[in-house]
């Protein structure tokens, strides 16, 4: 069976998408339809969310199509009517669509996006957009915490291996690089997205070679324009002595070495030793870059501890958000046929009505408050939510990746200082529809 | 530029890895290298590893090449020499690999893998062989938890939404079947591997009818052979009555409701109350179904608890495996042209030379202990690592899905009961090559 790839697949979706739009399809359901995808609440320990993925998430929406193959493997399951498969073939997507512009800074309950579109349409998208945004937004908004903890340092995206999958290590490199990173070792993500792509050597090179300077040796020459060190493998100090002597007779040959990467132990105080021996022996320009299951906790704490490190690989804590590795968001039906809808379910009640979300800042730009209001309530500010989508089709061309990730940089720089606070304010106009939907009987 | 999708691209790597492929290439470095991929301890709270992924892994491995347009990427970037990336054109995997079966429980410091090839190839292959298996394996890990915490109960993954991305999505689908899950909402992993697919439908359903009740005989005409109603959008108590009461009109028309679920609230209460509500309208028969931010411990609380659950839809914090969301895993140089070889890095030291692991059982089949030892050390038992590929073609066509679950479901009855523990031993021979190695200078 020929399918395509699993990220673009429309079978990529849960069974209950397409059982619901047989449904729909049997009940003539093909109202105008509105969802918001938002996060309930933030993680423990989380002041903010960096909203990210959008660009993946329209993507999709215009490739959106059953293939022949698919829609054949549908209906050998005996769940679907030949009229509903029929449909499918033809199905697009043609709906409108408001987002939060990647690099957002948002809270909860703030839709980072709404679908409005036909029912069917707006119904089956749900499990690969909450799935694309969710990934790109839990990791940027890992990230920004890094980018925060050490303003000024290069910091590396190192997460492929142990991120989940391929997308997830294709997308959190670019979710990190739009929070603030300088860059991933990701190959890959240079070449589809752009992004700076950094390395340096494995310990496996070092112990391929008979000895530690041929490696050092080796490696200079053969990219003498990226010498950076792995020095760990075998006796830290000692390797960063072998530098100091190696660095002449490499300078003799027109190479620079241009650091060294320290990926165990413990690095605030193998960073001081280490940089004492390089300055010592003349290499004050040689930068030291720590790797080794680092976050932007340890960052932090190195950095406070005054470990002179210019720069940061930070893998897979920061891939996988190993501190909170899922954000409780949710894709909700808010309106059905100009029809406020809301969910009552235990702990899960959601505000009902389409939506806009109202920022307002102090004269230096700080974030003050925000209001969720209904779309169409006036309010003051500024309107976060643009349309992006109208009838299917984009209202603009792609954002470039480089302008989400200024737009970034500028949100995360008017957070509300620490301590400082940040007040989320919900309208008088969604309190009393949720009032008024309360009161009807389900 | 035309690329491969994510999964099958070459360029899904570290860029160290293609520097030092340079180097190799440089210094004219191709001998043969073992590598062995294993976790160097396990998560806190976990006493086992379920082996999964060799399957996506070996397929990977079969197709690996650098399409022209990488090259030319590869070209751009200016790092690489022209002699280089010709050899890259030609580059495929020729290596033999050996390997735990999928479903094979295994234990720290345990290779889940070992690739022994050229040493680009297999310097190459890192990143990637580790994306794979690691992603699979912590999910499958995870799963075997649920599994293990409810005997005889429907399991069912409903993570595909907060997975991180399409191929963790699809892969975790995977994983929790193997690890002994019934099946999978996620239709894509039904057509690319035949596993059974689950699904009922969402609040949003019901809430874009007029009433809970035109829902239910919708869903229920549209999907006469699989109707399981959701009943906690609004009220779970009230809603329970109203399938009692459609159930003699749709029993008229020849439809048999077969299940309800719930998806938030106190479930071990609602579950006792829906049951009675159920059983006291002659609905006996009709299934609980629960859902909603489960996993193996509020599992196994309900089920303490004698709550009448039936099966369980298990989500987010399996297929994030959200406790532990990545494991200490590592793939290591063990021999290069035949001499083993060993890092000493602080804490991330590493046991030298090609392994095989034996295991021991008492004569109930339960392990009694491993012992992890030099490829070729006489040992008791059986031997665990096999051979699933020889230059660079399997030893036997792709292993069936169900048998590998059947290979996990004997493992998973086969550990140690609670508190009987499991030792894994080191044999004589390696921690003789570990002390030698550590007698040589560096």
């Amino acid at each position: 069976m020929v399918m395509p790839s699993a990220a673009g697949s429309v079978l990529l979706t849960d069974l209950y998408q397409l059982s619901m739009l047989q449904a729909y399809h049997d009940a003539g359901m093909a109202g105008p339809a509105s969802f918001e995808l938002f996060s309930r609440r933030l993680p423990p320990g989380r002041d903010f969310l960096l909203a990210a993925g959008l660009e993946q998430v329209l993507q999709w929406l215009e490739g959106l199509q059953f293939t022949p193959d698919e829609i054949d493997w549908l209906r050998g399951t005996g769940r679907f009517t030949p009229a509903f498969l029929e449909s499918l073939a033809q199905l697009r997507f043609t709906g409108d669509v408001w987002a939060l512009p990647e690099g957002t800074v948002c809270f909860a309950d703030e839709p980072w996006l709404r679908v409005s579109a036909p029912l069917p349409e707006a119904q089956l998208v749900e499990s690969r957009v909450l799935n694309l945004m969710h990934l790109q937004t839990v990791v940027a908004s890992k990230a920004a915490r890094s980018v925060l903890a050490a303003p000024g340092k290069l910091l590396v995206d190192f997460g492929l291996r142990r991120a989940h999958g391929a997308e997830a290590g294709l997308l959190s490199a670019r979710a990190s690089y739009l929070a603030g990173f300088a860059g991933t070792a990701t190959v890959l993500a240079g070449a589809q997205f752009g992004i700076p792509v950094f390395g340096t050597m494995a310990h496996s090179f070092i112990q391929a070679h008979a000895s530690e300077e041929t490696a050092f040796l080796d490696f200079a020459r053969s990219q003498p324009n990226h010498v950076t060190l792995l020095i760990d493998t075998y006796d830290t100090e000692a390797a960063a002595r072998k530098v100091v002597a190696l660095a002449p007779r490499l300078a003799a040959e027109g190479i620079r070495i241009q650091g060294v990467r320290l990926d165990s132990g413990d690095l605030a105080a193998l960073a001081r030793r280490v940089r004492a021996i390089l300055d010592a022996g003349g290499l004050r320009e040689v930068t030291l870059f720590a790797s080794g299951g680092l976050d932007e906790d340890s960052v932090a704490a190195l950095l406070a501890a005054g470990a002179p490190i210019d720069g940061f690989g930070i893998g897979t804590r920061m891939n996988t958000s190993a501190d909170a590795p899922y954000l409780d968001c949710a894709y909700k039906l808010v309106a059905y046929e100009g029809v406020p809808r809301r969910k009552r379910s235990a702990g899960k009640a959601t505000w009902a009505g389409a939506k806009q979300v109202w920022r307002r800042r102090d004269a230096q730009g700080r974030l003050l408050e925000d209001t969720i209001a209904l779309q169409g309530e006036p309010q003051e500010g500024e309107p976060l939510l643009r349309q992006v989508m109208r009838g299917g089709r984009r209202t603009a061309p792609p954002e470039d990746l480089a302008r989400s990730r200024e737009h970034a940089r500028r949100e995360l720089a008017s957070l509300p200082l620490p301590g400082g606070g940040m007040e989320v304010n919900v309208s008088p106009g969604l309190r009393r529809l949720a009032a008024e939907l309360d009161a009807r009987p389900a």
